[in-house]
């Protein structure tokens, strides 16, 4: 077999997308000892950095050491006992997801649902807040399958009116959409690298409040091999050792006790992608996003598309396209890749078949990324059948640069 | 904050060690999409490298996309029940630990123990599962902690005869020993790639045998989401989202169906230590191995050092070194990371302070690497007040060497 050789592609779909070269290149360093004084400083520094991009002050800011579905286990095994309530408000698929970690770690799970293509109002589910009286609200902040983002302002004070702790996942929003994780209260957050953080996919940032911590001191027991006589006891241990987050701050905090090996590779990754966020500056990277993604949806609509889902509250990042009645959504996205090399997406169940989604974050976020994506659909989508005005989406892409500047 | 740029290490612990440049090339390579044709390529291929590896048929070889640990925990969370009783047989520190992963999911935990430095008469286990009549025998096949290997050979007929499954944690041993899924009938098999494998923690290689299959198709669920009404409803759903070993195989399978999205740049990697391992032949990197162990252990015995354990049950990888009375261990160690950029390893629990442990494994199972590390060993000690025979670890090292020629 040959060495790992990939095809040139551009991703534009819903992530994973292109990774920066400069975090490719950070990965390619060589290991070191996983308590060699590098790797530690290494280690703090990431902890540092995602302080910034989750604008948050927490100390327990860390990496776990999977994808950013492994970070969803991780807060949810972590934070909610067997039996406790969980009210997850659901608006895609993701929302879905976590329903299913919960009920899997043994949680009463409680669901309120909107349509996909929309969000709900902070009202709707503080309501449902009141009733459920959960120990925790688990929420997908931008749910990729649907492309829109649930508003969070004022749900963490809210949650801990009543007691419950307020959980998100960020994946798909963080780094190219307005994300504060203090301002907004969160007790935790997780998310992955693969979107707007134009890394690749396996490592999941996570930060926890005060508060969250607070469960995980309750509930953390030291491991078989590593405990003494003078360790704790935990009334209900974590069921789960790779993904207790209580121990992974033990071994990321000044104890360093050993837990697994850190990923090295990957936290060099993870280290790189939040260095160049906070170089460019996140309220920089969230403008890029702002505008590239304003400039695709211009051309697509250029192009006589029909966007999908209530667009106020769209992600910068990625764009839901209805696919046009009479043309093949596959053979459109199979043309892309076959002559242009260029990667969208469909999506998930009641979605799948009926909308693309197109991302424009992380790396290809740029001017030539949606330029060229728009010029390869409309050949893609003429050469399937459909009328589209010629240069009718580039046109109006650099129009939407041009407005702005 | 700068770049990453790791000081220049040469890692002769017990690992993680250098990778191989090569798996560092491979990992720095750019990202395709999940679906893509060339990954889910990559991904088939992946497979049948770690089938050559594993000395296995199993269809059922995949990557779990997290450190060794996750692989050992999803073994046990998606083929043991809640109730269920596992034996874990104990000799070191990681046997502790599948009895931690075992309580945490809920399994009634059955230990036979050997001292540190001593492994397990096959026939003692066979006796244990006679009386305990476990679900599942989990046992380490190379503790790191003690550097001793268990014998396994035998004992998967034996756990069969009583309907029992066998699971083995080969992290530290695979590619660095024999080892023989199919004909030592082993039942689940998890890895990392840390140690012999030469490539960076994160990724644990996993193989399963039919019979786990049928365990784990009792227990497949299709996710919230994804699942229709045809899907399956299982009566002990495995308790975990991530580490469902049921949901990575229908990932990994022709299902293809949507779990984590797989860490393009870790599956990358992974594929590269697998390919450039079989590329040398398993059997001639198990001698390179045994070669430059012996070569080091004789050249620790030239130094007037004591070795630690049994060592004809020793890991050809790394060797157990005990701390001479009145020498001061971290100092020594110490000293090989300032003057010389060389890491050693100590150990864990009963064995902390007592031992050292020198790893010859993965890319630096090299000649250069013994002869280096035992010529600043011979000074480091020396300058920690150790009268130690000018020359006597290279001089015995090389004469080893020259035995074999």
């Amino acid at each position: 077999m040959d060495q790992i050789n990939p095809p040139h592609r551009l991703l534009m779909g819903p992530g994973p997308i292109n990774a920066d070269p400069r975090v490719l290149r950070a990965m390619s360093a060589q290991l070191v000892g996983q308590f060699d004084p590098a790797m530690t400083a290494y280690m703090t520094e990431t902890m540092e950095l995602y302080r910034g991009v989750l604008r948050t002050a927490n100390e327990a800011t860390v990496l776990v050491d999977g994808t950013s579905r492994a970070g969803i286990e991780a807060a949810l095994v972590s934070l909610v006992e067997p039996g406790q309530r969980v009210l997850v408000p659901v608006f895609g698929r993701f929302g879905l997801l976590l329903t299913e970690v919960a009920a899997r770690i043994g949680a009463e799970v409680h669901v309120i649902e909107r349509p996909w293509g929309e969000v709900f109002d902070v009202q709707e589910i503080a309501d449902a807040v009141r009733r459920v009286q959960p120990h925790l609200v688990a929420v997908v902040h931008g749910d990729t399958s649907t492309t829109l983002a649930q508003p969070l302002a004022g749900l963490g004070g809210m949650c801990h009116e009543h007691g419950a702790l307020l959980y998100t996942d960020a994946t798909a929003s963080l780094g190219g959409n307005p994300f504060e994780t203090d301002a907004w209260e969160l007790d935790a957050v997780t998310a992955g690298l693969q979107k707007c953080l134009a890394g690749p996919s396996g490592t999941a940032p996570v930060t926890l409040s005060e508060r969250a911590v607070a469960v995980l001191d309750r509930r953390r027991s030291i491991e078989a091999g590593l405990r003494d006589a003078a360790s704790p006891v935990a009334a209900a241990p974590i069921r789960s050792n790779y993904l207790d987050l209580a121990m992974i701050l033990d071994y990321w905090g000044p104890a360093r006790l050993n837990h697994h090996t850190e990923a090295t590779t990957a936290l060099y990754g993870a280290r790189e992608c939040a260095r160049i966020l906070l170089e460019e500056g996140v309220d920089t990277a969230v403008e890029r996003h702002r505008r590239h993604g304003a400039a695709m949806s211009a051309g697509l609509l250029g192009l006589g598309l029909t966007l999908f889902g209530d667009q106020s509250h769209r992600m910068a990042n990625v764009i839901g396209v209805e696919i046009p009645a009479g043309v093949d959504g596959d053979a459109v996205r199979g043309r892309l890749l076959a002559d242009f090399a260029i990667e969208i997406g469909t999506s998930f169940g009641p979605l799948h078949g009926r909308i693309w989604r197109i991302g424009t974050m992380g790396y290809n976020a740029r001017r030539d990324a949606v330029l060229t994506t728009l010029a390869a659909l409309e050949h893609a989508l003429r050469a399937e059948g459909m009328a589209v005005p010629a240069g009718g989406g580039v046109d109006a892409a650099l129009a939407a640069f041009e407005a702005e500047q």
